[in-house]
């Protein structure tokens, strides 16, 4: 099979970790390529993503005819809402790593097997708090508390139904990078290689305030209700502004200035859709404020604000040592290679994180890399730098550490924690 | 005199840069020292501070016996309130720049007579959209827009009302380094030395859109009701939430990691003050989310959310080089010398931006001195680091540029455009 599998299937009664368990945990996925039984590649997705990765049946390499449903589609999509998407398929929602997955593409559906889960707690097809319960309503906040831990449960039963048993690589960006890194302590045996991009060992209390805050907006909308909303139009203004708080996130002081800087927006429509004071009209609807309102706004249309709140409490929860006395010690098992990638303008995940962890790794002795790159774009640069990205993912995935688009911080040093970075930054943050 | 004077003129008529006008404006204000004809001092506040600088009046030094009112003072604070202050007022609201002015310290109201004015548009005891409108009742959004302009103008015509006509200095920090700005541009012969702590002359777009996304959280709570809220609870959790985003803009990384980590609070009082997810209770509520809640609560007692609106509207704006072909323009015809203050951890205004700032004085041939103090605090620098503010600000105020604390970036370079940083970050924001 050389197109896309689109499925959701039951992997029956599962256990949180909070101790809560569920009956029946469905899991929606995604398959391109075929399975040959060494070249399973896992992709998991970031914190709003889904198991949509890549529009595999769209391309003109594809002769596969499972038919692509539009509505579904518009359903899908990344972290990276682009208002003014320079693809060919922008003005509708896009596969979220289709620069990067697909036949040909730096993680070859050709040679790979990728699969890619809707994790437990989202909202793109997977048990969570708007699927519907044991009474045939929506679970609601009564659905288990989830955390990084479980979604890789959860995608280890997923493939043991796929009947995948040892994956070539597992591969996520951002909390995606966190699930990863929770495979590696989890089942260091069961995956040759990790590719671990734009993520962290865990999340620093700057990210944890501004996650917190998020959260505290969707909570206090009215209309979020205790959670018990589905139905009626739900907390929209509480999940507008977390989506806004996560879009500031993902960019950078530099990739703000270039992509708006002080300018006003052409039109004002997007500002009424929200009350603003009078005063408001003396002075400019600035292009920023438009692009956070515009992408806020459809970002609404899309998400469960119950599945944000999930999401990012199991994203706060991850910390790789956990259970163990160190990022080291929690990865000592894991007998594969590792990639790490970072962006030198990233604020949410920064590659001194990145760095941190790769020191983790050499400590256990653990093949790695951390390959830099220098980006303006901040924490987005995963998503919209496939140039970037793509290089040193597909040789790591053939040649491991030594692949030849992969570099290393520790490069000119001993390898061991004397390390320095290339490049070096004045600012990492003012870029 | 030499205790404090603590009063509110009303100016007259009022033409705001939008071309409404109000009857009477009232300006709160509070000066200490005594004026000798040379040596005022105005002092311009941030954001949500207020006039109440100085604890003059309760210091050992002061024999004066105006008298303290409590209540009034519980509704003064600054921008940084501190949980767990270590200065014997905490526990109640403090005078915001104790540290720096006041008899013996760094702007010392035994030689100067220090000026402050609460801003028209905020709310403590200025004509703002809490106080009375021509009918009786609060303004609310009827008050017009106002501008740092406008904060500039009714300065000046609160000091022609105390009698002060040339100022010895003007000194602010945040977007009171803006208002300092405006005044070297409107007023540029009306201050001999000017210092301008932590600000830069326009805000970037980072910036614009976390102070977007505060507003949004205001106008979206339904409490808001158009700005019609007065007598009733008003948006409090609109109102929290932008608190909430502020007080992450004054911490930096390091800051927030070294005082907080993801340590657990040790109590949960705080999280029960607004609704929360029953997921929530697997999770700890972390010394970040308390910190936040805590500080949210607390200035909601003691700001109004329209003001919050406006002033932010009026940082928003402003623009040093508005009217002008550059900020060196701008500032072109200033006939004072000029102290710029900048810390290195402070992401909501950078020392870039301050070094941008002191090229534009120097382009000018304006005397000027870029002090940057090497700081983990991030913005809240200004605040809670006297021991590096007060010495160069001393010293600048009794002898210029030449003030043996201060310190500048062009030192070692020509002059010119090619300056270096002292001391150069990897970098800024992560540390």
């Amino acid at each position: 099979m050389t197109g896309v599998d689109r499925d959701t299937v039951s992997v029956g009664e599962f256990e949180f970790e909070c101790g809560e368990s569920i009956d029946d945990l469905q899991i929606a996925y995604e398959a391109y390529g075929e399975f040959t039984g060494d070249n399973a590649v896992l992709v998991c997705h970031a914190l709003t993503g889904s198991q949509h990765v890549a529009d595999v049946d769209r391309s003109a390499w594809s002769r596969d005819d499972t038919g692509v449903d539009e509505a579904d589609e518009d359903a899908d999509s990344a972290d990276s809402d682009e208002k003014n998407g320079d693809s060919a398929t922008a003005g509708q929602a896009r596969a979220w790593w289709n620069d990067v997955v697909g036949p040909g593409k730096a993680i070859d559906t050709s040679d790979y097997y990728v699969v890619c889960a809707n994790v437990p707690g989202s909202c793109y097809g997977s048990s969570g708090p708007a699927s519907d319960g044991p009474d045939g309503d929506p679970w609601g906040t009564d659905f288990p508390p989830v955390t990084v831990g479980d979604w890789t449960r959860a995608q280890r039963r997923l493939l043991d139904a796929l009947g995948v048993g040892r994956l070539h690589a597992v591969v996520g960006g951002s909390v995606g990078g966190m699930n990863v890194l929770d495979w590696a302590r989890r089942y260091p045996d069961d995956a040759t290689r990790i590719v671990v991009v734009a993520a962290a060992a865990r999340l620093d209390p700057q990210c944890l305030a501004l996650d917190a805050v998020a959260r505290r907006a969707i909570t206090t909308d009215p209309d979020w209700n205790g959670g018990d909303y589905y139905g009626q139009p739900g907390p929209e203004n509480g999940l507008a502004l977390a989506r806004q708080l996560g879009h500031v996130m993902y960019l950078s002081k530099s990739s703000m200035a270039q992509k708006f800087g002080r300018r006003s927006a052409g039109r004002d429509a997007h500002r009424e859709t929200f009350p603003t004071d009078p005063a408001a009209s003396f002075f400019p609807y600035r292009d920023v404020e438009s692009y956070l309102d515009y992408n806020a706004d459809n970002f609404v249309d899309r998400f469960d604000a119950n599945s944000y709140l999930y999401l990012t409490r199991a994203m706060d929860d991850f910390d790789l040592r956990e259970g163990y006395d160190s990022d080291a010690d929690a990865l000592a098992a894991f007998a594969g290679e590792a990639l790490l990638l970072s962006f030198t303008a990233d604020w949410h995940f920064t590659t001194e994180q990145s760095e941190s962890l790769a020191e983790a790794f050499r400590a256990s002795e653990i093949p790695v890399a951390h390959h830099v790159v220098d980006s303006d774009h901040g924490h987005d640069a995963f998503l919209v730098e496939p140039e970037n990205v793509g290089p040193p993912v597909a040789d790591f995935l053939a040649d491991g550490v030594e692949g030849r688009a992969v570099t290393d911080t520790a490069v000119e040093s001993d390898g061991g924690t004397d390390t320095e970075f290339a490049p070096v930054h004045s600012s990492l943050f003012s870029r």
